[in-house]
């Protein structure tokens, strides 16, 4: 394995200033920033910046890496049927979750992303060998990584609404107390921040979860001071869930149980009142926007625009590559940001390419807790880096490179990254693992298929569709 | 340069049939395609189609090519005030036009587009400079080019409604004869569309546009049998001013004086009533859809799902690359696909990934009145090919190639591509110019910048602002 030395100094590289750019020289001690400034002496290792453009890595705030498996089949459906689907032909073994995760992240680093949130999807029966291999996982490529071992305690079909009817639902198979006990067994294994590996409490969302499983998750929280994740109010289909349930919003629900804070991180968001967006300001929560999955499903454009004014911080997600299907951090980046300007006339609220990059950096270390540690070019942070070729065609000609790298349609502009001073990506390539090898492996374990069945959409669609009046 | 002989045999390639996949063998001979079975016998060279996925190449069906050198840098702006940006720094001379168009059809083919409507910003003074400079470069490349010289007959402050104000404005720096005369010269000189040259004639819209210019094309157009192409309704400016122009919708004034037809290709179309996308269907007119520019400018999302259940042809373009900012067709077919879902609840309207290829190939052809010769695996039908890669990671794993190459990420997927059975790309690489080269061209002759200031912005703001109530 090829690694750059702890010290290394990048040369005559572009950064964005306040207002412009400039020509700085980086040096990079033990894993942080030394200093920036214009002519340095060169410490460790001297990196050619010239017509790069140096930016601190991007947060891939919200997947689950096991989607990929599934990534380009999946019917054209709405998230509760698509669920039915996606669950009915999970991959099983936990090789496939190495092999997910490793895929997972070779991409989100190859489009700028140097920390990932896995909310993680688990094999029944093999709870703990699924974390420990996306955990594995991570730590060989070495992308910063935050583990998120999904959890729930209701069966799928308590994620629809009743609407007029009586619905039953069978048990889930596991106990809250069991799931409660691997998750702080995960935490006791695997949680390392030091080491760039953390371990959150991700309660799916209140479609799925009861309260219970909400306190456990807050005890756990606070105990061990993980961060929290959850999906909230991602389709119209939860905000009437939310009422059946508890008579009130979601968000004034998670809001009364605890669940909110500035630890806590909330994919998706699509579905919120003013007033909902007023707790997510006061709590400090964040939103990850995941915008194209949003679109995929049909579940709806978040109010983007509308939390940016009223303070809340936003940050971006590509969600799992079954319902988007890709983990292109500056696809999302990008439709994430011009989305938007067609729900606001007024163009003075649009996000500039320049806001969606501390979007995709500083807010997405923000809902993790991490801002003074990361998530900006700044003296005493740790190297979490990215340099980026301005010299390949999709940068070109030479405009404004923040423009050019938001708007545009990047491919293969990604020359080196660094986490935490190590670094992973050198002259376009991912020098810690076997990328071939991996390709290879993921073609092995499949075959080109049409399309499936699934059993559970059969089942589910007619009452989905009278509930939601279709 | 490279060049495949006339004749030759893609072996074992996937294709998709009705329902599902084949593995076949596909004979070119003579620019078209000869044969179509499993199992055939070689004719002239043999190509490895094993891993691969043959489709019919898809048309960039709307871009404007010399807005390349403003990608990345043109501010966060509707449409009418963009469009005065855009103008207060347009190239100005044909270098630069002939390295744009360049640029522009390597990006198309890089993406699976084989064909280009180039609505081509002409310079003033030197119009058929401009177009025999694009008309040279994309014969260099190999692309099938349909130039289609935008022209206009009103100044640009005449796009923005009055509202209730009284405004002048300067008249046009042309006479209308004056641009027609240029138009025919240029098909004269340039129309020759058994070389995959095609002139068409192309008013950039009602709101710049008289009724005089538009039946000089039409006469045109009539006379030597040319394709019609035009900007409609992109904006809510744009139907507010149709109103005042006309005291009608602009598709009806448009029906009116017998612009629409099934030669009439519309660029956006985001504003049409139902009455409008029914005259559109009865006149087998086709939508140009450009959803990246839609959303970049907040124009809107076109009501593409009401066009595909009303019958109206609807193809794909990328619009500009100062709007875009980028001419990967793929991403436009991929967003230009999903972001419908949010319009409709019933996804049994969305639109698959199957359908989004038909429209972006055999749409694209039927709006250039070419359905018989081009846009799909038919024998007899010419030869525009495009072999992806299913080894490339985002490709991976194997499920089904269309649904991963439409709703995923791919990058560099584009193999091998053929134009009249001409091959332009070979082992991911175009082969007929030197891309080394452009790129280090448009390097030269540009620079990294931040803010410009627009003189027109600043003098048209305050009553754009005014006019739509902002």
């Amino acid at each position: 394995m090829v690694q750059t030395p702890a010290k290394f100094t990048i040369q005559n590289v572009l950064i964005p200033t306040d207002h412009v750019y400039a020509f700085v020289d980086v040096q990079i001690v033990d894993g942080k920033i030394a200093a920036i400034a214009p002519h340095l002496n060169v410490i460790g290792t001297a990196i050619d910046g010239r017509n790069k453009l140096l930016l601190p890595g991007f947060v891939n705030a919200h997947t689950h890496s096991s989607e990929m498996w599934q990534r380009g089949i999946m019917s054209v459906l709405p998230l509760e049927l698509w669920l039915a689907e996606l669950y009915d032909f999970a991959p099983l073994d936990v090789e496939k979750v190495y092999l997910s995760a490793l895929g997972t992240a070779v991409e989100t680093l190859l489009s700028g992303g140097t920390s990932v949130v896995d909310h993680l999807v688990l094999i029944p029966g093999q709870e703990l060998e699924t974390i420990a291999t996306a955990v594995r996982a991570y730590r060989e490529v070495g992308i910063r990584a935050f583990v998120a071992p999904l959890i729930q305690d209701e069966s799928i079909t308590a994620g629809i609404p009743s609407g007029e009817s009586a619905q039953t639902h069978e048990p889930y198979f596991r106990s809250t107390a069991a799931t409660l006990e691997i998750i702080e067994e995960a935490v006791r294994q695997f949680h390392r921040p030091d080491e760039g590996m953390n371990i959150l409490v991700a309660p799916t969302g209140i479609q799925l979860c009861t309260d219970a499983l909400f306190a456990g998750c807050i005890e756990l929280s606070d105990r061990y001071n993980l961060c929290r994740h959850s999906h909230l109010l991602e389709t119209k289909a939860q905000e009437k869930l939310a009422q059946e349930k508890y008579g009130c919003t979601a968000v004034a629900h998670l809001k009364r149980i605890g669940y909110l804070g500035d630890r806590t991180s909330l994919a998706h968001c699509v579905w919120l009142t003013d007033t909902d967006i007023n707790i997510l300001a006061e709590t400090q929560s964040t939103v990850v926007h995941n915008p194209l999955s949003n679109l995929r499903l049909g579940s709806g454009i978040a109010p983007i625009l509308k939390y940016r004014q009223a303070g809340v911080n936003v940050t971006f997600g590509c969600d799992g590559a079954s319902s988007n299907d890709s983990q292109d951090l500056l696809e999302a980046i990008k439709i994430g940001s011009i989305l938007h300007n067609v729900t606001d006339l007024d163009y003075q609220h649009w996000i500039t390419p320049k806001q969606a990059v501390e979007m995709a950096s500083l807010g997405g270390v923000k809902g993790l807790n991490l801002a003074e540690e990361l998530g900006s070019l700044t003296v005493g942070k740790k190297a979490d880096l990215v340099l980026y070729d301005l010299t390949n065609l999709s940068l070109l000609p030479r405009t404004d490179p923040i423009g050019l790298l938001v708007l545009g349609r990047p491919s293969h502009v990604v020359n080196s990254a660094w986490v935490n001073g190590k670094q992973i990506i050198t002259d376009g390539k991912v020098i810690t693992i076997n990328v071939d090898q991996l390709r290879q492996e993921l073609f092995n374990l499949s075959q080109w298929e049409t399309k499936r069945k699934s059993q559970t959409v059969a089942q589910l669609e007619l009452h989905y569709r009278q509930v939601m009046g279709l």
